[in-house]
């Protein structure tokens, strides 16, 4: 069976390089190519981020194309009180030796959209903004696109607001463009994404692994281990591993479960911002998307071992 | 121990009669009197089914009120597809014979609650129209008020919109009225309200209590039971008695499980109109409101069951 | 002919003072109270600056009722950069010696209109908030009350913010209330009021009738006049006598150019918060509104001059 | 002096015609090719409407790239009780030969801006998608662009709705991603544009000229003359040409009398939605827009005139 051609669109941070430590291990998939986005924390630091990742696993091969510095509608909000200073705070990485490709975010995406032989997957791990734009400007493409992944959203409630998860929260009116887009979404929120959690003693068996991908993993999920001193080795940490659940949902079919819904986006609200309307009985519209409603974290953690098993 | 004096205001409706049945029964509350609004049906409907109720149970002296036929900033929108053409459809009734009091429904309110020598407890059971606007005309009685225990709303989602209950979706601006008023308030929600449910075996059980109170709940939750023939004894049925729950969390500690939140109202959003914004961290502001996240069912219908045998 | 019963309602305020006037001094009108609200200053502000005005006018008779010290659903925002620290900068007080009434401001509302053998005439000078929760209140007095005329909003623009006048930004969903009510409307907005101003000329012209009226309304303009040293004797100041505008629309036909509109309120944008909506072709809405165009300035001058002369 | 290179995008429709015709016969502008956007009418319609104007003129040269056929964030809503069925009823035009050029929109619109030696002013005649995509995927070309003027907004009141001009309202969401895009813009809304009106003895005067533009610019006014035929030669039709007056406030400084202003615009509200929420005090943020608030009508016939005898 031919791999899968995956655009992956993000704004690193922690759990988007496991993400791309899963994206890229698979023999499923076929990595295109990156767009970087701000969210987590700037433009500037996501793409020396995603670089960084790339040089790091050996894989700089993979081009990276930075794209939209603040959200299409708001100014932008960075979350570094998670993901620190640098937006990907934990590990010690050499200096950068490789730069994004000097092109047009949009264009970069239109090629491999264009070029490829099969429709593309894009899988968004960070507020929408690149994809919304690139789907704004090239409506004659979207038959061209297999799905759109991505990490974000809740079907009940939220993280940044009581409402709202960070990555919609941050760019709504991209969500909402991307969800409306008539393009098939599959949305990997909080009911999956916030039990995608280990514990010391999964740290260590992920350590334990000895590749460079394995290191880099449990560096970054040691940073939040860091700041719980008093867990025990069992206790499953508060540093959920959110974005990659969405490469979870496509290489495996028994680790996220989903479940149909018309969903759609608040972009109006005072206190709804960027809540992800999840409507599964249909009663507001057809189904659009399929929503994840549970994980399973031992399938998951298994995938994440094996993806640092494959990358040496 | 003295009673607790209790004003309900609901808008009869199958569910808002089992709850005047177990607070009429209750020898824990003093109830002084019942305010009726639009919602479930329209004014006229709901203030003839508050009648007929207590009129069935030989309670006339308990003075019924009507109130708002509409809520504050919208058009009535009532749920006939719930609970039939008369909002209460299924018991049949002798013709009425009493009144509603002559009295303007916010000076019957603030008698109540001037008159009584304990703090009073508001139980609100439809649209929250009629204690909103007691409440705006009446700011120097907000400190003779104990508590507003309110059914509507959602830690999580809705039922009449994928993001709101009813009662609250209907008056959205009143709910926010009283969850802004600075008295505590006792969300009542779907996450417990949903789960008290009957099966058939149970509204046999009821029934056999043998009094005019049974024979009443009994034929209420058989107008439910008939929709759905093909269900068996065990079953749980589709008709949860959302507003008795408002009730059973005065009237028991052990019934339905609340937490601390702070609690805002969304009246702005495109898709989130009534959204009950539950925020368990206190991230947002501070705690003003009690919120459900569970009910025992079994100690739910026990209580039902109690204030069958205790109303003759 | 009998006299027009009305009731005033505002926040004085300088221009709700020169209503105040206006209203008591006409013969064809009958004042029969006054509600007090928050908006221009705080409510013991307003309250005592209605009582000082009475006082001073020798008309203590004329009852005083406090109302609602903010808006219904936002907090309070008071306009002391235009009205001083007492909200009535200017004028020299006696102490007071009077009270406002020992009743709630709905009560009191509702008793003038029920024992008005005429329907009242309401007017409004200030933020909507009392006569909304009185409308609330009382759904059955509303064929008992004439028309409801206010001093807010505009055909077009703002002066508060680009898009709201002041008294309706302040309390939004009030206005939003008074407007949907069904009673016909007279809204006296700044394309009218914004050129109800005096030059310094007409000021020594108003002091020299040489009545305590005279005196009063004369100081209250020199307040203004004292900000603008430059201006000369035929400059008109920035000081427009807005809530006036209200009573010279009602006691005279020639001052106050209206037109038919369906008027509504926005209570929602992010940028229009408090925008009164006027369709004067009718294609959103049937006219409920008579709303004002332009202002015949002398000729508002000589009502403001009669009515000091009126008033010893 | 150097011609002011400009791309036009517009939604032909007739005064999006006269606008073209005014600004590819003037010898101060430069026009590099011309975007289409559904608004007026279909992307099919408008684009056709595009290249007959330009094949009429003997002008097949300029390149017309077709863009996008619904607004960012809405359901597109066309104009067809006014401009007819084929969105430029009234002419006849011969079967049309050529073809809008094969090539994305944004690439088409960021080629022009790349390539032209001076900066380049953006003319947008319909509904600002186009712009707002191309400003979206290319943030890197903003300082390329001298000014963005449009047509569209008003500083007061609107046409399509009480409260927006139709333009705005279309795609509010576009509108306001230009106006905060920090390219200077000026906006030429309805103050200016209402009054770019013609009786029938100007069409008279124009049709005289003798030149095809002439012939197709009286063609286009007499189909609302038409309408109106009850008026004599002298009564101005109701049949402004809106679009054309931004072409004559770039190429001529008397025509049009613009006023600086902080512009932002209103998406969430519930009447509002389009709303041109112009600040010319200040007060809301700094100065971003010109804003027209007067027309010298007889200025602008002048213009139309000279353009109708340029272009043979």
């Amino acid at each position: 069976m031919s791999r899968i051609p995956v655009l992956l669109d993000g704004d690193p941070g922690h759990d988007d390089v496991m993400a791309m430590v899963m994206a890229l291990a698979s023999d499923k998939l076929d990595v295109k190519g990156m767009t970087v986005v701000a969210g987590n924390s700037t433009l500037a630091n996501t793409s020396t981020n995603a670089l960084r990742t790339l040089e790091w696993l050996g894989l700089e091969h993979i081009p990276v194309c930075t794209g939209a510095d603040h959200p299409i509608m708001r100014p932008l909000q960075i979350a570094d009180s998670v993901h620190g200073k640098s937006g990907l705070d934990g590990p010690n990485f050499p200096p950068l030796h490789t730069k994004p490709v000097e092109k047009n975010f949009v264009d970069f995406m239109a090629d491999i959209v264009r070029e490829s032989e099969q429709k593309v997957t894009i899988v968004c791990m960070g507020p929408q903004t690149n994809v919304a734009i690139f789907l704004l400007a090239n409506p004659d493409l979207k038959d061209r696109i297999e799905r759109i992944v991505f990490m974000g959203g809740a079907a009940y409630g939220g993280n940044w607001s009581p409402a709202a998860e960070f990555n919609i929260w941050e760019d709504a009116e991209a969500a909402k463009i991307v969800c409306d887009s008539g393009i098939p979404v599959v949305m990997c929120g909080l009911e999956a994404t916030n039990y995608a959690r280990v514990n010391r003693r999964e740290i260590g068996e992920i350590r334990a692994i000895g590749t460079r991908a394995s290191t880099l993993v449990a560096d970054l999920l040691q940073f939040f281990a860091d700041k719980r001193p008093d867990a025990d080795d069992e206790q499953k940490l508060e540093a959920p591993m959110h974005d990659a659940v969405t490469i979870a949902s496509i290489i495996s079919d028994d680790c996220v479960e989903l479940r149909d819904a018309h969903l759609t986006i608040e972009t109006d609200g005072s206190y709804t911002q960027g809540c992800t309307v999840c409507d599964f009985r249909g009663i507001t519209g057809d189904f659009n998307a399929k929503v994840s409603v549970n994980l399973d974290c031992d399938r998951f953690i298994e995938l994440m071992k094996d993806a640092c098993r494959r990358l040496k």
